[in-house]
């Protein structure tokens, strides 16, 4: 038998907000949908479950194993829980929303992963943007201006960008001829950032000297801007889309820090998270203090192909409680003016309190047989009745 | 091999909302928990997933039924997918917020069904609001008031409150000596209304004549308020709670029909609906032209019970996207007074966007190689520069 505690334990990474939490979640949710509607991004709902088929996009390893999957009872199908809504969201602009026109999509809900990312939860309430059908500098621009609009206006000190692209490595890899497996494997040693490894594994991989040098150096190349100008010596023999790479990160962020002078901006062309389906460049927030990133997004074109229409996209992706973790906490809403009602049946004293609440004020009424604690139940002031009247005085 | 329509067709009885009802219901969304907070309900995020043994409480053998298990990859223990947050709520009433006081909680979110009731939806935006620490009449009326302004607030037209009593058919089952699997068997015919078989049955069950009548008239005490009457002169010699339970439901209805005089008010003995969890009053709201219930609720008491603390509960909840379809539909934020910017980058214009958006205009920013099509972005201003200055004009 399992004892009480155990009953209402939570599982590891999985997290509840209680009231002064839960209003303050609320209140950011309204703030950035607001802001995202000022910027044209038009909010979107996407389901929390999907035919695997849909969920499954672009390389997709990684979130595939990240998914939970539940067997659909009408169909037999394999279902999954969301655990990213950037696939959703392209499914959305391939199949539902057909125009020509770029499209911006927001959009907010939980995710679920079966394990968490850098001891992060296992069910972040997922908060995005993304913008189909411009492949380009301003777009990406764009969507990198609204993701450092959001946590500037959360208040959040110290960011750090982190930007790289998905090209470089594709492109070099594919020029060293590596097999599918080869480059996994050299992929996962990049993201460690195994330096001994990597070197050992090239000794031995007999590639042509030029390109080994340049797959060598990768993991090296990160730190200021200026590494875009390493790089391009360094890569100066190798295919010219790592060149046009290259000079795209160097327009991107020139113009990134032109706009936002107080973030700093770090190059890294190993940073390759978003690997599973990105195509271009790929970037992560981050703050002092704090482990894991604030918040990552990048280019991925051609995602909506699975779903029979290709349209270039890039967007970002955060988690509503890290960032409720920064923004100020905000006065709780008629949080100091509750009124407490007495529980009376008095259709005077129903009118007063029908009106006050139609001016947002928050009014408890006592029940039958309650002890008249105003205090307790957080109102400063009470109803009461004088000389025939019923008023809202002091407690 | 599955063809492109298989990617992304959605499951049965699941739905996603594209931007017109995703807005709309965001602002449903923000209404009714505005409502619920000027009446001192706070809201609560629960969890998505729990312990299986967390999410079962009371009966709970028909939400088991509903609820989709996922194994939990770090511990081995079984989870669910929230099919109902009413259980989820009372955990945090009971160990996360513990006060003698009344605590009043309200919530919004996705719940996920393995199969859906009456050709609805299997996974509900629910909406709720509870009440609990306190048993009577007040709490009772204040969820029920709560809930018919919600439904008000939509502009939901003609409805029908139908309300019973679980406690009535709980107390003559026991009256009756009924063993648990003779309840539940009774239970089953009483919610299918089969008056053949329940008389047929009860022919065969040799009970004292006078419980085997209350049996057999109870499917057939339904209508309007004056069916209450009939059933005290039918009940007068059963137990006294079932005297107790009708004298309560006559006091309720009385309470709501002064209060809400244009709502139709219905009593139905047989009504059990919510008999998994529920110990007092239960009570549906319907609409005319919907085949299945608007909202539901009733009084809970001792659900906590498996969390280690008893306390009397009442609330309903309902499902965000069925009231959406009644609101009106609200004007779109800023939807039509859209403004499109050039992609030129000019600090003036820059600083005029910033203002805008800042002023909740919606501004969308053209894209290098766009063409310039602001109609077809729902734009009905842009910006243009004239005699050296930015100016908002209408296309």
């Amino acid at each position: 038998m399992l004892n009480t505690h155990q009953y209402w334990a939570l599982p590891d990474g999985i997290s509840e907000a209680l009231p002064d939490e839960a209003e303050a979640l609320e209140q950011l949710r309204r703030r950035l949908l607001d802001l995202y509607a000022t910027w044209g991004y038009r909010l979107v709902m996407p389901p929390l479950v999907e035919f695997m088929e849909s969920l499954r996009t672009g390389h997709g390893t990684h979130l595939d194993v990240q998914t939970f999957k539940l067997t659909d009872q009408l169909t037999g199908r394999m279902m999954g829980v969301r655990a990213d809504m950037t696939p959703q969201i392209a499914r959305i602009d391939a199949h539902k929303l057909q125009t020509e026109q770029p499209n911006r999509l927001c959009y907010i809900g939980s995710v679920l992963r079966t394990r968490s990312f850098h001891d992060g939860s296992r069910s972040p309430l997922q908060v995005g943007a993304e913008l189909f059908g411009h492949a380009g500098l301003d777009s990406d621009f764009e969507v990198i201006s609204l993701l450092l609009e959001t946590l500037t206006h959360c208040q959040i000190p110290d960011l750090l960008l982190d930007i790289g692209h998905v090209g470089i490595f594709r492109s070099l890899a594919r020029a060293a001829g590596l097999d599918a497996a080869q480059e996994s494997h050299f992929y996962d040693m990049l993201v460690r950032k195994s330096l001994p490894e990597i070197d050992a594994w090239l000794v031995t991989a007999n590639l042509p000297a030029d390109i080994s040098v340049c797959l060598q150096q990768l993991p090296r190349l990160n730190g200021a801007v200026d590494v875009l100008d390493q790089a391009a010596a360094l890569f100066a023999n190798a295919p010219s889309d790592v060149q046009d790479a290259l000079t795209y990160l160097r327009t991107l962020t020139t113009r990134v820090a032109a706009h936002f002078p107080t973030y700093k901006i770090h190059v890294d062309l190993a940073e390759l998270s978003g690997y599973d389906y990105h195509t271009g460049i790929v970037y992560g927030v981050y703050t002092s203090g704090m482990g894991r990133e604030v918040a990552r997004g990048g280019r991925y074109d051609g995602i909506g192909e699975a779903f029979g229409r290709t349209r270039p996209a890039t967007g970002f992706s955060t988690d509503l409680r890290t960032l409720a973790t920064f923004a100020l906490p905000q006065q709780q809403r008629a949080g100091n003016t509750s009124i407490f009602a007495p529980a009376v049946q008095d259709a005077a004293l129903e009118q007063l309190i029908r009106t006050l609440r139609s001016q947002q004020q928050r009014v408890i009424r006592a029940l039958d047989g309650q002890t008249h604690d105003a205090a307790a139940l957080g109102c400063s002031q009470h109803i009461i009745q004088q000389d025939g009247h019923w008023n809202v005085v002091a407690v």
